[in-house]
This record gives structure tokens, sequence and C-alpha cells, in this order.
């Protein structure tokens, strides 16, 4: 797919009705980026993660970057609703809030959470990632504030092993590694939280997400398949940390490991 | 849509087979409200908030008022089941207990929760009212019982930003607002909650929702999109301040604002 | 509907497969008992009320009554798998456990839940009756059994209003009205919880449900619709008096009546 | 339906592409193990047992073994994806970690599970063999943690007749009987917990299923329909457990046996 040149010069308004690129997001592939990120939105609102038009999903393929819009409800999208723009452009533009869209739905806005998604896309090279409001992560940092906590912790659990190793390693975490999730404090406006994400992958560069306080997570991975994996085995962890901490058990434990005796 | 004029002079009862209008709610457009109405509900019966009949919902589309009946199981309800009133012919009307129907469904008897949806019309010019048993809406009223309060509040969770400012202001609350809901008392009969809930709309002139104790909620908007979107967001919220007061987590905090260092 | 003779003879064995009377279970309309216990059981079966083969469904239309087999994956269940058998029969057989079916599926074994539906539909003269393993159901068993208590007792409460007022008796239930369903102990036989489930019958003339101690509920209804609607109403109130109790909260309480103001 | 011949001579490679015997996993029929391990795996993504491309399930037929391959997402799983291998043929090997593959997917990798799935097949002679990683299973193996056990013990629920007595026994177990399921501790390498999972079926004869502490659970049965009922009869069990933890009822109890009185 060769995407086509920016249709409006840089400025950030939609481009006209007739060069709107509309065929970036016409495709009968169930896997087309356009009618993927719906699928998988329709999926999340059955799991409580975009309730409300909250949190949603965008896909990196080479250049092109698609997105939902803001204030959609993420079970109805249409891949008529995507935007679609050049990841290359806008690293060459000089401001960083005026952004170049190939293509642009007509009745939307485009979402807060667009340098959000950039930020994966351009620092870690995602090719997808997620935002939930899930309240599990929600819990999860208000358990953590509680405890004056920056990172969410947790070891010696099967499903860590869902989580690579980190940004440009090979394998997955084991399970008696300690996954380690840095959490970011919120802002009034979503798009403020950039900075904040930017600075936590640095600080923490083998990490695949990064949890918001009182809003939710961001995560990514390098292709959807990885992302919604990883997006998958968190909430699982977050759901499985707040019934512990219901229960009195801690998150992080010291597990002899188990060794096989067996010589085969 | 030109609404016809009222079939049956202002009686309450039911108008006559061949005079029924029930053209009204034919319609082969799943956006039309005699369908919509049906699909709503069937998505909510599986969120749990019209179980065993309870619950339901009503959108306005200028003057005509489609609503679901009474006991009507709220998965399985059909476009002939909707009644369709005037509401212009209802404010007419010296009985505000005899209401004109342009459109009944010919076996069954009208919501009591008719007079409360026409209150979001008539008072707030709501398109959509929606009336959940939600049990996350009713353990937060008897939550707030025990603490003899009338008034749900909540503040710092991103979800909140999923209300508007109030009835004729544009934008939406912030993450820093505090999202406050009226609680009325539940009565026996529940077209007699229609006094309680005006009131609670004039002390709360921005409220977009009343809990009703040991009952529910009425949630409405300017559109069924929003009317929609405030409940999701509203249900994510009470469903989260459960599960906080389990942790012993505060509903009301002190958050710093955190500022963007960044000039762009 | 006419019911065709009894093809054999009082014995509890299936009839032969050419007189087994399989045009019982065979009609296009999904209205038809045979199709409707499958259907049921399957959305039952998304709730949790069925889970691994447990609980089931019957349905009487006059003198004929379906019911599902025993031990058959409740969301997967056919048309063909349904026994039918006649009321009348039953009642004249002097072997109250050597049961008469019109119709019998070749490679099932009869439900042990059969005498109990049986009980529902010739003490009460319902039209159908649910049993579900709800693990809502057997938590409020436990909570009662630990305060030796055989009475689940909630008021003031809005889904209340779900409920008949009793057998033979028109109109529901009231909100400030206390609910009261009646515990059995649990046999080691499902067959033998029959004369407790008729005893409770007896003591509690006006109940539609009665709780099963460490097993589960069994609810009925004048036909299909009641006993859904007062089976999903229950199941509602089991699960808020479950987190009433985690939080607290007591399940019978003094509610002062709020009485409307307005004169109409 | 008749194996052919391994076509790899023991060598753990898949097949070359012209010999791959994709026969095996083509057919028409939704009762075929490589059309039903998929159905399964979505039904179980559902209910939260193979989040994140974690647990999955293994049917035998005869000889021949269905198998899911590695971090495949479940619900999405297509009969194309499904390895097949000969049991016959893993017993004459030497190497029991070389297995011979009669048909592989092409772009996977053979699960962790295989081994794990294969104890299950010929010891115990299972049908079908179920690994999830439900969060009730890991949160009771974490619970048991707390008071150094290694065995769960609960008895006196109807839930419990959903098992079978044992390995070639016939009947279930009875409403009374204590259920038993034991723990393994967790080993850094799946294939490694499989001697500790054979070691606790020769110390359990009669158990259909494993706990693996802060990992999930092993469900086997003589067929798909035994070891579904099981695999939902325990996590139904488990769920109750902990709810019961929270409620502050004990697992294990003295019920007096209800006997019937009446003489039939």
């Amino acid at each position: 797919m060769t995407p086509p040149p920016p249709s409006n010069g840089g400025a950030a308004q939609p481009a006209s009705d007739d060069n709107n690129n509309d065929h970036l997001v016409q495709s009968e592939d169930p896997e087309h980026p356009a009618n993927l990120i719906p699928s998988l939105c329709a999926k999340f609102w059955t799991l409580g993660w975009v309730t409300g038009t909250g949190g949603g999903a965008s896909i990196r393929d080479d250049d092109l970057v698609y997105i939902a819009p803001s204030g959609v409800q993420k079970e109805l999208m249409k891949s008529s609703d995507i935007y679609v723009l050049s990841l290359a452009a806008q690293a060459k533009s000089l401001d960083r809030r005026s952004r170049v869209y190939l293509r642009s739905p007509p009745q939307y806005k485009p979402s807060q959470c667009t340098p959000l998604f950039l930020a994966a896309f351009t620092k870690r090279g995602a090719g997808c990632c997620i935002h939930t409001h899930s309240h599990w992560a929600v819990l999860v940092t208000l358990i953590l504030e509680q405890q004056n906590s920056r990172e969410f912790r947790i070891n010696n659990i099967e499903q860590i092993k869902g989580f690579g190793n980190g940004f440009q390693k090979s394998g997955n975490l084991g399970y008696h590694d300690t996954l380690v999730i840095p959490v970011i404090e919120n802002t009034a406006h979503e798009e403020d939280l950039t900075e904040f994400l930017e600075e936590a992958m640095d600080k923490y560069p083998d990490t695949y997400a990064v949890l918001v306080r009182r809003h939710g997570v961001y995560v990514w991975g390098d292709n959807v398949h990885k992302a919604k994996t990883q997006c998958e085995s968190l909430d699982y962890l977050f759901q499985l940390a707040v019934e512990m901490k219901q229960l009195g058990l801690p998150w992080i434990s010291e597990v002899e490991p188990t060794v096989p005796r067996r010589q085969d």
C-alpha cells in the first residue's frame, strides 16, 4: 500500500471532500486496519474497556496510521469513521499539535489520544496501540496511590509470560520475572499526557504499557496480535491484583523455583 | 416526519385498530426510534440494566415520543410493541395522568415510567431518556443512605469527562470537576416519582441524571448518542464507586493538577 | 394441540422408535415449547444459571409437559432432546416414580428434576418452571445457614415488584412489601427434594420460588414470561443481597413511605 | 478414521508442505476435532479461561491427537491452525521431547501444553483435556498457598455431582462427597510440569483435574462432553470458593443428611 502525498499541505483541517482519500479506509479485507479497528473496538466494548466512548485503538501499517475519532461509540464504529495520517509527515511538522490527516471522516473531531498513540509508533516502532478505561486498571492505580507508588509490580503469575522482554529484545518474560508497569499522573487534557508517557518510556525502556492514574492504561505491541495479547494479559493481571488485594494476598512474593527432577 | 393528529381525542385508551397509526412504528431504518429502542434495550439487557422487565428507554423525535410498554421482556421487544405519543398534546391536557397515545400496541399497558421520561423531554429538551435498575446504581444509593446523603459525588476520574456541562451549556465536565448526581427517595408507585424527579431537576439544573433510592437511575441526553454515553459512563462510575468502597478508597479526593512542562 | 394417548401403558421406558411421537417436538414455531426450552437454556447458560449441565427448565402446555433430559449441555440442547409427558397420566399412576413419557429422546435419561417441575405444575398450575444453580442463590443459602435461617427476606427494593402477589391472586408485590422465599435443605438425590418442595409450597402458599440449600433455586410462574421475569428478578435480588452483605448493609430495612404531595 | 503413517520419521520438524496431511484437519462436520477445538476455545475465551493466548484444549480421537498451537489468539483460531499427532508414535519415541507430528500448521510452534495433554490421554485414557488460566483457579491456589496446602477440598455443594467417581469407575460423586483436587507448584517452563502432573495423577488416581499454583488448571474427561462439564463445574466451584472466602464461609462443612420421609 503506497500512501498518497498529504493532500492539505500540513494543515490540521480535514481535506476537502473530493480529495479525502476515502480509498484508504475502503477494503473488503477484515484484516485491513480500517476494518480491524472497528471489530477490535466492538470486542473491547464487551470487555468494559471502552465504555461510554472512552478508550480506543490505533494501528500503524508502515507509514500509515489509522485511528478512531473522538467521542464515537466504540462498539458501533465503522471503517468510514477512521482517520488516516502519515507518520513521517508528523515528524516533519514544526508544530507538534498541528497534524496532517491524509483522510478525515466528515463529521468527527480527531481523538485526543492521537499524540499518545503516535508516541508508541515513533519511540517504540509499535504496530498497534490500545487505550482502555478498564476499571481494573483504574482500581490498581487507586490502590497504588494509597501507597504513594508509581509502579505496578507483580511476579510469579503464569500470565506474566504474555509480555515480551522489551523493546528490540527477543523472547518473553518468565514466570518468576517481575512485571513492572509505570504509573503516570493524569492531566486535565489528554494530549498533555504525551510528554509524561514519553518520559515513562525513556525511564522504563522495556515496558509495553503505561498506567494513567484514575484514568486507564496504554498498551502497545509490535503488531495487532502482540498489542492485544499484552493488553488482555495485563487486564487479567489487574483484575487478579484487585481480587488479591481484597483477599489480603500480596502482589510480590518469594517463590522457590520448582526444578524438574527427570532427565529426559 | 409529520405527526398525524391524535386519533382518540385525549382519552388514555388505545385507538381503535383501524386507526392505530401503526405506520409510526414501521420502518426499515435501524435508526428509526421504533427499531432503535428494541435494539438498545436488548443491549442493555446484556449489561444487567433491564433485568426482569425492569427499566427501559424512550426516544423523542421532534414532537413524537416513542416508549416501550410496561412489563415486557426488554431483550425480546419488537417495534410493534412501541407506544407513540405527541409531546405537545400532553402539555395541553388538563389532567396530567390522562395521556394521548397516537399509537398503542394492542396487548400492553403503558409504562409507569412515561411521566418521568416526559419530564426529561419537556423540562430539559432531551432527545432520549434511559432508566436502568443497574445493581451498581442501587448499591450506590444504599451506601449513600447509610451516610444520610442525597447526593452521589465523585471527582478526579477520567470517565467524568463523559458528561456534558449541563442544560443549554456547551462542552463537557473536566477531569478535576466533581460530578454530582442527586438521589430522590423511591415511591410506592413509579408515576409518583415524577414530582420529585422534577424537583431534583430544578435544584440541580445541570444534572443529566437522577438516582432513585433502592430502585435505579434515570439518565438523559440531547440525543440517543449522548444519553447512552452518559448512562454507560455513569454505570461505570457507580461500579467503580462500589469497588472503591469495598477497598476503603474515598470517592472525593484532593489531587494536585499535573501541568505540562513542554511549550509546543 | 391435542395430546395423543400414552403410547406405552404407564411404563417408564421410552416408547419404541416407530411410536415415539416425535411430532410432539417438531415445529417451525420458535415459541413452541420444544424450541423455547433450548433457546431459553442457551440464554440461561450465558447467565451462569445452568453451568456444567446443572439446572434446567420445563414448560407445560395444557396437559403436555416438555422437559429437558438429564446431563445435557444446556447451551447446546436441541428440540429433539426434549421429553414429553402427559400431566393427567402422572396423576393416575399409582407409583409416583414410574412416569409415563409420550415422547423420549433416544439416548438420554429423564431429568431428576422432573418430579419437582411436576409439583409446580400440579400444585400451582404453573405453565413454566426454571431451576438454576446460580451461585448467587447458593451464596444466599450459605449466608442464611450461618444465621440458622430457612427464609430469605428482603424489602424496600424496586425489583421486588417483579413478583406476583401469589397463587390465584391478581397483581404484584409492592415496593415496601417483604419478599419471602423459603429455603429447604438439599437431599442426596434430587428427586427426594420433591416432598420438601411440596411442604414449602403448602407452608408458603403464595411463594413462586423455593431455594435449595447449597444447590440453587426453583422458580415458577403461570407462563414462560412470568416464570422468566420472576427468575431474573430473583437472581438480581440474590446478587444484590450478597453484595449488600459484603458491604455490611441489611436486607430488611425500615423505610418511611414517600407520599406524593401533588394533587393531579 | 485411519491415521496415516508418520510422514517425517520421528523428527519434531513439520512435514514438508506437500506431505502435511492437511486432510486431517479438513471437515465440514462441526463435531470434527479440528472444528470443535476452535469453537470450544472461542466459547472459553468469553468465559475468561484463555485470555491473552493462555490456556487451550486438546481432543483425542482414537490414536489421533488434535492440539492448538502455541501463542494463538484462542477466540480467533481456525481448523487450519491445528496440530495432529499419533499417540502410539509418541510412546515409541525414545526421546520424550521429540514429538512426531502428522500434520503441522505452517506458521506456528507446538504448544508447551502438549506433554501435559498427552499425560491425560496416555495415563487416563482421556478423550479431551482443557487447560484454563481462569483467575478463579489462580485465586484458589493463592488462598491455599497461604494455608500451606496442596489440596483444594470442598463438600456439600450440589455442583460436585458434575464429577465422575474416578478413573475406570462408573457413576458420579454425590452431594455429600468431598471433591479433592491436588495442587502442583508451577515450573518456569510449562513442559516441566509434566512429571509433577503425572505424579499427582498417581497419588490421586481418581481425580479429573490438577490445579497449578499461580497458573491455572488442567481438567480432562473421557470425551469432550465430560471434560467440558467437569471444567465448567470446577470453575463454578472455584468461583464459589473465592466468594465463600470473601464472606468468611468455610469450604468444608458438616451437613446432616436430609432423608426423605415418604415411602413411595
